[in-house]
């Protein structure tokens, strides 16, 4: 909680909604259905960022017990049915499913990367720094 | 629905939540800890793909004002308070700011790619294909 207060708040004074440079530019009422669709992006940003972040402490939670007991980072046998229910689940939700596909590997990456970091901390007997909240490999 | 009918359920028998090639080779107590996470997993990728379908519905709506309206696909603006706010909402969530940003430049560049489809498709005065469910620019 300390954490959340020393930054500001998701719709702290910081933010402006409406902040666009074609203010002026465009015909008010066209600014203002573009101002509607942006407050639904802005929600749908905050969800993603906030459902991202349990997501990497899940997969964090993977990086330690992989390293705890020595298991390869890497579960092709896992890998190939993300994929294929990622790409079930994008058609289901009219995502395109090439895009779907892209991003579980952009997250992957990342996961990857930071799961590096676990491994090598966990050989020198190291603790994983909490701040690293999103250590370790996506499966 | 009909869509959804045609593609196999989410939980359809196809995904297979154990599947792992590491299966007989890793203690029965730390697979079962280890599926026990990976589900967790799964229900945030489910999440994840059903969100990231509804924002790219609004920034499609985006696109076609844009569009009907001729204004620009870019606006400055907006764009530097969507990334200031990401950081900020990022710190919060404990998740690094700097993958925050990353991945919102990864969607900004899918956007901008399908963009450029709807800003053809409305000059050519074409109908843009409804299964193009994330065209146009996030913002």
């Amino acid at each position: 909680m300390s954490d959340q207060m020393e930054t500001a708040p998701e719709t702290g004074p910081e933010f402006d909604p409406t902040a666009s440079s074609l203010t002026g530019e465009v015909d008010p009422a066209v600014m203002e259905e573009l101002l509607g669709i942006r407050s639904s992006i802005d929600n749908f940003d905050a969800t993603l960022v906030y459902l991202l972040a349990e997501r990497f402490k899940a997969t964090q939670r993977v990086g330690y017990l992989k390293a705890r007991h020595k298991l390869p980072p890497s579960d092709p046998g896992r890998e190939a049915e993300q994929i294929q229910r990622l790409h079930r689940l994008a058609r289901e939700a009219h995502l395109d499913p090439v895009f779907a596909e892209k991003f579980l590997n952009f997250i992957i990456d990342e996961v990857i990367r930071h799961h590096q970091a676990i491994s090598e901390s966990h050989a020198n007997g190291e603790v994983a720094a909490p701040a690293a909240a999103h250590q370790s490999r996506q499966s």
